[in-house]
């Protein structure tokens, strides 16, 4: 209930702040089995590493991952799966102003309400560092979706008002801009944008895309665990996010019905639809089509032009938030919401295991 | 784990489908000496019937509360309440055709392929019926609020196209009109919207808006359960939504930091905030302002036009959907949203108890 | 959290109290498919009803259960079963006095203080009329392991100072004496033993033991829910349970780990034990043998001879407990026990699906 | 429900084996602001470490406790804290045959059914060591008591059958002899028995009991979740934990009502019992009297004697367990029933305080 733990079956807990001295993951519920090692995480992690491109902080962090407990002889042992970051970099010396001040558009001041004080270093439990414990857990849950044909796959879809286009869509193509953006004409806009943000002290916000290839159909629970509802949660749950769609999403509330509904046919006895408006989600159960999602981010909140605030003591105060900031969180973030995904999509899975008791019987006649 | 439960300190568990003996709720965690009688109930149940409106179904459900249990001289006893609506109308000589076909835009085919077979009677427990359950729990989690000040309030921001004006919002219209719109003018062309999908068997969606006032800060949990995270959960886990925002939610992503970022100061050594783009949540927290969340509905997919589709053997085949269905789902919904945030809140609020040490002292210091 | 959900997997939630307008427990996971009717739960009630043998309550409850949902065509649907049964006697007339007295040995004084007030009718929901929602839904638990080829036997080991003896041990013997004890001499000997109670207005306790046969090796999780931690819950959890063991239990204390080790050797490639100290779980997770728990029912708290006390007021009070109560709660007890254990067996069970990830990709590559 | 988290509310989570890199636990719903360091922990884990008496193993283990996270300028932040003890010795040369056989009374074929293979060295996650995650998070709890006036105690109570005597008890002669008894001459005889048992290559149990002074009444829920309940699941939890009592436990299943009822009164209008057979909990609920638990913990089954076994080729093997185990695991486990007793008692009551609306008004009308 306190909220660090994620997941029912595939069950995940994550601990640390910015400035600690590191940060991590416990898994508990990976199946036994399971072939591991630090290098298949510490892909995930290098994915959201600053200093990808040259629109993200230079901040030099290491970010090796340590396994340490929960794998033997290379192979996940069933137990939970402890993961480690130490913070290399633990300087808070250049925090001092800001122990008074609350940063706009940061947590600063409900943390204080919350707790009584806070961790102000780099935002203590609230900073975007925390997402690297989300990142090195989904890791594996993408891993054990993969050794079950599953794919999850997110991207940059917009960034401010630059948007790919579906014409120039390529998913290769997200390995070569530094932005995740599966389109090079727009992500070429879009370095304009942010360079001009740069210049103009101000950051700018987007949108990231998820797909989830080659689920079962059958996988959601009717009820308050409906699929999208619990990938809602998971990509709401991730800092900066402020909206999260299904399909097409808001959209669809200025459709009808007409349009909207899914048409269905079937071609050799497979059920096919002529369109997927519905994101492959139904009455919260996935369908065996493709799981489309998006999260909305917001622009970073910590920009270099000065802004009004009060301090702890709720005198009046301008504030001018030093040091380097990413003028933009969501090519960093697309690792962050592929990760959340594939752990939903997990652990959602793994409970639609008990569904049909033919089923049951089944796996149990052995 | 099976996901008929929410919440966790004030937590619900609901039954029932569509054409069952009956529907209901277990609420556990409700505290004690709450004075509670079905007409607190039954007056937010009467919001989501049918026939409110010439609008919405003129199926006749009766939709009377019982309390089975956890009411002693008219307050609570603190063990669970246990609340039941009985169908009193269960034909279902007439779903004959349903239990072949599958309705585009429903979950029929997603339930066969999960569990094997359905219960086809009006959708069973995919039926927005289930939500009945929902608003009954959520009548005694306002109620709760209440009484420490905090109000909840949703209304339909749009139906269609056509949006509510901010100047002439007036929260009083919504009981005037069918459609729970505060904009007289609008609820006059949307009205007229609905005629015209009536006319052209088809289907509208919409969008519900909701506001929570006098929540105090300090209100949501760092990483999963960040209070936003949670009403994501929440409001996406109702039927035919298909996206939900805070604050600014989407658009936020189009925005810079400097016009997104909520410029603090204080007058009187209060806080106040030159906007509230955040929608009253930072970092998951609420910091004392006002919570607003919007939920995406989809138009509802039980259209009169004639539909392509396929049935359980995978042959292709027309359907019609008979019997009277509702052109529009989001009036009778807006109670939904209301309540599924009531819930919400309630539950963030009562797990923040434990928040502070020196709260914690003084709570027990009795 | 507020407790009265049991299990992750197959998870039930209870209601009702003893003089209300019904009990009843919805289970949530119950996997579709499962054939299942009123009469496979009546059975089950009619255990543990009043009236059995001249031992128990001669009061009239006719306990007859309903299923209000999650049942479609006589199969499980997957969806919420709920199961109700309908109070028929509800008078509370002469429970006057003990609205202000505090009931040795019963929770009166204790839930005074937690709730600041309470139910008095028969004890409102601490009355061992809230076991009979655990049996509706254990009965729905023990048919799914029957079918998995998984049996729950439990039957009284002993009242009083009565024990039953290994040499006469028949199962079949239960039947026949009201208190299903599987040996005919103890049971005449506890007889006299009781009617002794009854005479000097007096009641005694007993020991309830239960046997799961058939049970997979491999069921049970390593740490906190060790299959013995989650038997020891779900027993003490019924109402006058004050001592649980496992296998030989209290017993080993005294032994040297010579004689406590259970030896082991192989016929055919099969593992076979020379003994069964450790009641078949090891490290929290079953090996394969017969599982063998134990619960110490202490004696019924309501006897006829006065009793000193305080009331509402703190005023020093004599009691008199007037109507019929059972001398003794074991026999009645007995299918409580084992329906507690069928439940967290199967809740075990389930959660061992995902243990190995070669069992996991053999069930999803159907 | 994968089994490493314990705890609702003060929520804790265990990770780490025997011989891997490290142990830990992560605590989240610890409330911010209570003073915190690493000499709070070790104080308990000392209590823990081998070598505090000649029967306890000689191994070195180091076992130092790291805060890497929670924690700022000395106080809990209110966000999780990890900790962490590394193991420094992890060598694993002469485990080789254990690799291969199953050790009578351990875990190791149920690990194997479980998992398909298992870390075989030291037990991996079933062994002893896989406590001093608990111990570390149980000083936190015992900690947070404290501070509101609650104790916990436990004491070695018997080993085999020397059993400490109610006239010679004496708290502080815990400290005194190597074994927790608060007995002097039942230490020197236990001592005694213990010599025996080194001397034939055996071993032997015991019993601990644990106390809980000034537990505020109505602590605990009325159904699943009682406090008795919670502490059966904590203690039998416990490695070698085989019977767990409440109270008079199972002797009371011998006794008669009249007997086994605690009979009130007041003085100053405080209420007294003459007795407390109950163990101050009634109907799962405290009744602010002292609660008194029993743990019966089996002997250690790793003895130096041969032993008849199966490898995992189920051939048929002599088995000869070397390196120094404890003779008798009691004196070393005490610390572990303290604090999983802490723990509970601590989540318990964190849960209460939602139980009153009145109590829930007055906390938020601040």
């Amino acid at each position: 209930m306190p909220g660090s733990t994620f997941g029912s079956v595939f069950q995940i807990t994550t601990w640390g702040e910015s400035h600690g001295k590191a940060l991590g993951v416990v898994i508990d519920g990976c199946p036994a089995g399971l072939p591991l090692c630090e290098e298949d995480i510490q892909t995930y992690l290098d994915r959201r590493k600053p200093g990808q491109s040259k629109f993200t902080t230079k901040r030099r962090e290491g970010d090796c991952v340590q396994i340490l407990s929960g794998v033997f002889e290379g192979k996940t042992t069933g137990t939970p799966i402890s993961l480690m970051v130490e913070n290399t970099d633990q300087r808070s010396g250049d925090y001092g102003e800001l122990a008074e001040l609350y940063r706009p558009g940061h947590a600063d001041y409900a943390y204080d309400q919350k707790y009584g004080f806070r961790d102000y270093r780099g935002g203590g439990r609230s900073s975007g560092r925390e997402t690297l414990a989300r990142v090195a857990a989904g890791a594996v849950a993408a891993k054990i979706l993969s050794q079950l044909g599953i794919t999850v796959t997110a991207y940059t879809k917009a960034i401010g008002n630059v948007e790919i286009s579906a014409d120039r869509f390529d998913l290769e193509e997200c390995g070569n801009n530094g932005l995740y953006m599966p389109d090079r004409q727009a992500a070429q806009q879009a370095a304009l944008l942010i360079s001009e943000c740069v210049k103009s002290q101000d950051s700018v916000g987007g949108v990231i895309e998820c797909r989830v290839d080659n689920l079962t159909a059958g996988v959601g629970e009717p009820c308050f665990d409906k699929l999208d509802a619990n990938l809602a949660k998971a990509l709401m749950s991730i800092g900066a996010v402020k909206a999260v769609e299904i399909g097409d999403g808001a959209a669809s509330a200025k459709t009808r019905g007409s349009q909207n509904n899914d048409s269905m046919y079937s071609i050799n006895q497979k059920l096919e639809k002529e369109s997927n408006h519905g994101g492959g989600i139904y009455g919260g159960i996935s369908d065996g089509s493709q799981i489309l999602v998006r999260a909305y981010v917001k622009p970073t909140p910590s920009i270099a032009a000065p802004q009004k605030t009060v301090d702890r003591n709720m005198e009046n105060r301008e504030i001018v938030i030093r040091g380097r900031h990413d003028p933009v969180i969501v090519p960093r973030a697309v690792v962050v919401v592929e990760c959340m995904t594939a752990l939903t999509v997990l652990d959602s899975l793994f409970a639609s295991m008990t569904s049909r008791m033919d089923q049951v019987i089944r796996f149990f006649d052995r």
